[in-house]
């Protein structure tokens, strides 16, 4: 990324508030009061410096106003020191460690009544808040049409966010001072054809802010439990540097049904000084709820290729059985129609898949165009797209279920809906059940194209609450989902944790289109998975699109050791091995770090990071001793010093470097690494020279456990 | 009705046409051509008098505009004379024999191109007509915004409809010249808080028209065969007397997203000089596919009673629990919400109903406000309504089940949704099966309440394919369907027949609110009813609202005897006894003809028929040689005239008569009625005075059948 720099801090003078809280370790304040209007403002300090600028809050909508006219009227307090152990996620056990303030307001207005809670937790590493209506004469039910929540920032921030959309979040990330977002979202945006941007000057969380003072402060901004509500993008106003939420309407205009008690999600604020601190946040995770499925065992993290790669490439396979566009799915007799001959998802070719996987121990296997529609899937323009329980003929489903078991190998259902959330809904009770009968455990959702129901949006409360139906209707039927297309993550993940990765924002699949700059891999872990974690799709081995002789001839962003060092820092309990089988046969000793490489962890230690820059992270297997470690940088070549402190004293470690080698470089030489092995210590410090665009990845083995094996 | 008069016949010169298509009898006459834009012009003449002016034809939309520039390119002919056995209905066997013109119309102008095919069916009793689209080039999707079917009346016929309306059609119906239309309209509309007006002067389908010449004529318009296409309604120009198509949008402003080839609903026109033709009619099923079910044996038409009508009178019992209004259906354990002590669906109430029913031979028995829900159902104003698969805690569903059996009654499940299909259809399969696992084999469905997908109406094309959707899944599971408040039907019953019944119309409950007419069963009939089945609710036996101590104190529009009549003029599979036990425990002699008429027919005979004044109908049971005889009037007492020459020639039939007492009168006196035996044969004229608002019932049984019993 550009340097740039914090052009103003406007510093505030503390007003005199009504109410007060600080974090557990003080370091944070908020101030809370209403202002001479009658409208809740508050502003939240960090170390003294302040994060948040004094803004303003309310909602409003068809039946009340909640916005003005308030006097607080109530405060309760509490303190919470707890923990909880998530079902799989970057550390055995999280702490949940916050002090929470309720604040009751009441409209003083006799003809315009109404009852506000705002409740807010400050924990060490940011802040939580949202609103809460509780059961009231007043108002029954309420159709909210805005959300009028501020988020008054210190300065002209850098920013590190996408444009505001109702549809996609598949951009790549803007990193300039607040000041020049305007500009710079003209330069680079580009249609999306089936998208919504949002009117005005709007960008989409969760984001990142950093600010320069004397040093620096890292904000990112997001939310939390997001259900029953539609999702929040921020309106920017460039001549304040304020931020101000936009709620994802439907086609009515409303962003929420709600009938009373309800409370929004929360709306979280993590804030640091140190980039670190940002990226091991968990506050999100603690402000969903714990757990709702009673049972986990049968939640298996792992490891997949897919039958997909290929489909993207150059004139190769396809998705679809046949050209004949007028074949209806659950209707035309597929037998009787002439195939492509380009089919991918053929029943020998899932076999060489299967073989390689199962010969390499990578667990999963997913399949797309193995269902009747691909042939026209139109999003919006007709009512039915897909068959979710019937197969094409060429994809023999019976001989592939007992042949993969055979191998050991679990398939992975796809579910592509063309946005076509109706028709999915409709289906989803059988497409599940027919995914039981044949011994899947997982179904990876697809929603490329505009919604239907026509009255929605990607993010529009409705949507919001399908993704969270279909996650709550596959637990029932003991199945993992990992969504594509659907609105972005909120920590959900904890409170269904077969809810196992989503993609919403722009994945690996980029590279072999208009490719993903390698920074872009140095932001998403400060924006996009502080809400849950993504199917990224890493592991690219070939990186030259010119390989394939398609239309696409540039190279990816990314070095094959980088490659690696992904699955470190993207951590997902579903990670992919992207590539395909005869490109990961050319470089077996690479890809033996894919193999070895765990998808869930006991512990993770972040050791360097400055967003958009790089990242290295240290993580320790769940399952063993054994530690890992990834580092990548951007565009720029640099030294990771990795600071071996965190493993335990006076153990030895058998340490194995997957590195770039001395002349690799992501544009010119991205497949030069070189693998070499070391002992060391928790006093070892490693300086390990990355490529521009490159990464390392390391596994680090205690020396007696070798012994002893 | 009031007596009308046709007050200006246009006499249309005969244009010398391109094409001519002519009823099998010879009697119809349909010219098509173009006019001089190249819009295609077509007129329809019966026994020489104009039925329908020059009337233009077209459709536009956002892709392409199929309304001018034509010339006709190709013609092709057919004669077909057939028959089929529907699954039950008015007759054992329908005729279906029509002379078939398929006329190609394609565009002219390069720059505009398109392919249109207009295919008319000319029966002996009418025509249909549809719009068809092959696969072309030119246009593969298609947003259809406007249908441009005029339908230019001879002159101010009489017309018997009611407003226009994309969410409901229980009003009571106008009958009025059309140029009185608009006044009447405005008279007697009122509010429906959650139903669309059509900007303009709209009607509805179906529709009758009544024309004075010399001899009047009867027009009846609607639609066959409506799926993938929003419901028609019709603008009236009252200078001109033309109507022309309006088909219900979307909330986006489309009446359909369709793929090519696609064609329309056919647009059906059934003409007589003689109302009982009318009635008699079949045209509207022969234009609509055959069955689409493999196996129908499992249709078992059939009475029934329900714990239902209680709920409507005065202060009485409830469909909900509870009077916890915050209870959350499926979420909320309900054994723990204190009862409201008034809620009918209980197990001793229902099982009172279900000893009634076994004792009387009523084989069905619908139980509303079984499930959880009922408290609060505000519809469109939140997400979630009903659950289908939880009863009350007061509802013991097991022993219910167990009892109902024992009894050899039937329990049919009750799904009201709220207008909320996107709640049902994710519940659907689950309900489903959760009825098949309780021995539930027939569902009245609901929809009170505006339509969430929010971007629907009652009858836009997604949820006229919902409806079809719930019965063709329905019948998956061997479930027959009543669908209330769903898009008004169209003959579709023939190829799902076990969708047996829909409301759609203003039913028989009510009688309890601002009450019906008499001459409102006089009209449905003609109207209505041309689409398939109503549950009207028959059986009223306490028609003094009075009684019930509730806000209601006014008199149904019916005497007993004519209630019982109706079961013959409101022909359906699923015909209800809709009164409460006790009060038919009151009149058991008059309750006798209710056990033995039948609701399935070998054939039918309708005797004498005026829209709006009186029905005589006399129709053969299909499992016996019993015919059955109903007839009756409007406001006006009158005297039917039953020729009973339909009966086989010399064999004697003991009728027993259910008639109107002599000094009965739907206002005064309208439970006095009498029971009389006499014997009969094809020679009888019976003349049977009917009371105002009244009728008479016949059970026909061969004597020499009773003799051998």
């Amino acid at each position: 990324m550009k340097k740039v720099f914090l052009i103003a801090a406007a510093v505030m003078a503390t007003p005199a508030w009504g109410l007060t809280l600080v974090s557990p370790d003080g370091n944070l304040r908020l101030d809370v009061d209403v202002d001479s209007a009658g409208t809740p403002v508050h502003s939240l300090s960090y170390k003294g410096r302040t994060v948040i600028a004094p803004s303003h809050l309310g909602l409003s909508g068809r039946e009340a106003d909640m916005t003005r006219g308030f006097a607080v009227t109530g405060e309760s307090r509490e303190s919470v020191d707890r923990s909880w152990q998530p079902v799989w996620g970057e550390y055995e056990t999280v702490r949940d460690h916050f002090n929470e303030l309720a604040v009751t307001l009441t409209r003083q207005d006799v003809d315009s009544p109404g009852v506000m809670i705002l409740r807010y937790r400050l924990f060490d590493d940011g802040m939580g808040f949202r609103y809460e209506f509780p059961r009231q004469d007043a108002v029954k039910y309420w159709a909210i049409t805005d959300e009028h929540t501020e988020f008054a920032l210190p300065g002209d921030m850098t920013v590190f966010t996408i444009p505001g959309d109702y549809d996609t979040d598949e951009m790549l990330f803007t990193s300039v001072p607040l000041s020049q977002v305007r500009d710079e979202f003209k330069r680079k945006r580009r249609r999306h054809t089936e998208s919504q941007a949002i009117p005005g000057l709007c960008v989409q969380t969760p984001m990142l802010l950093k600010g320069l003072d004397d040093k620096p402060l890292y904000v990112s901004i997001h939310e939390a439990a997001l259900r029953n509500y539609g999702g929040m993008s921020l309106l920017l106003d460039d001549t304040t540097m304020t931020l101000t939420s936009h709620i994802t309407p439907d086609r009515l205009g409303v962003a929420a049904y709600v009938k009373l008690p309800f409370h929004t999600p929360w709306r979280t604020v993590i804030v640091s000084d140190d980039a670190r601190d940002i990226l091991a946040s968990q506050l999100i995770y603690n402000l969903n709820e714990p757990c709702a499925l009673a049972e986990t065992d049968w939640i298996k993290p792992r490891k997949f290729m897919g039958v997909w790669w290929e489909m993207f490439l150059g004139e190769g396979t396809s998705w679809a059985y046949s050209n004949d566009w007028d074949a209806q799915p659950g209707v035309t007799d597929f037998s009787k129609v002439a195939p492509s001959g380009r089919h991918a998802a053929n029943t020998a070719n899932v076999k060489r898949y299967i073989d390689f996987a199962a010969d390499n121990g990578i667990e999963g296997l997913l399949v797309e165009g193995w269902n009747e529609g691909w042939e026209d899937w139109a999003a919006f323009r007709k009512n039915h797209h897909f068959n979710f329980t019937k197969p094409y003929p060429d994809f023999d489903i019976d001989s592939l279920t007992s042949y993969a078991a055979s191998r050991g190998v679990k398939l992975i259902m796809h579910h592509e809906t063309a946005g076509n959330a109706a028709d999915y809904e409709r289906q989803l009770d059988r497409a599940f059940q027919y995914m039981v009968d044949y011994g899947y455990d997982a179904v990876k959702t697809g929603y490329v194209g505009a919604i239907i129901p026509r009255s929605e949006h990607h993010s529009s409360q409705w949507m919001v609450d399908h993704a969270i139906h279909v996650a709550a209707r596959a637990a029932d039927y003991r199945i993992m989902v990992d969504s594509h297309e659907a609105v972005r993550p909120t920590g959900l993940c904890r409170t269904y944790p077969n809810w196992v990765a989503q993609e919403s924002a722009r994945g690996g699949e980029f590279e072999a289109m208009q490719g993903n700059p390698p920074e872009h891999t140095c932001i998403l872990p400060f924006t996009r998975l502080k809400g849950g974690p993504m199917d990224y799709t890493p592991g690219l081995f070939e990186t030259d699109m010119s390989t394939y002789g398609g239309r696409h001839t540039h190279k990816a962003g990314t070095t094959i050791a980088r490659q690696l060092a992904l699955y470190l820092t993207m951590p997902s309990p579903l990670q992919m091995a992207c590539d395909l089988p005869q490109n990961y046969a050319r470089f077996m000793d690479a890809f033996q770090f894919i193999k070895d490489v765990p998808v869930d962890w006991r512990d993770s230690r972040y050791l360097e990071a400055e967003p958009g820059d790089y990242i290295t992270v240290a993580r320790l297997d769940k399952q063993s001793d054994d530690w890992y470690v990834g580092a990548i940088t951007d565009e720029n070549a640099r030294t990771a010093n990795i600071d071996l402190s965190f493993l335990p004293k006076g153990r030895k470690y058998r340490a194995t470097i997957y590195a770039d080698a001395a002349d690799a470089d992501y544009q010119t030489n991205p497949k030069a690494y070189e693998i070499r092995t070391v002992d060391v210590t928790s006093k070892t410090l490693l300086k390990q020279p990355l490529a521009r665009g490159g990464g390392v990845a390391i596994r680090l083995q205690p020396v007696d456990m070798l012994a002893a094996r």
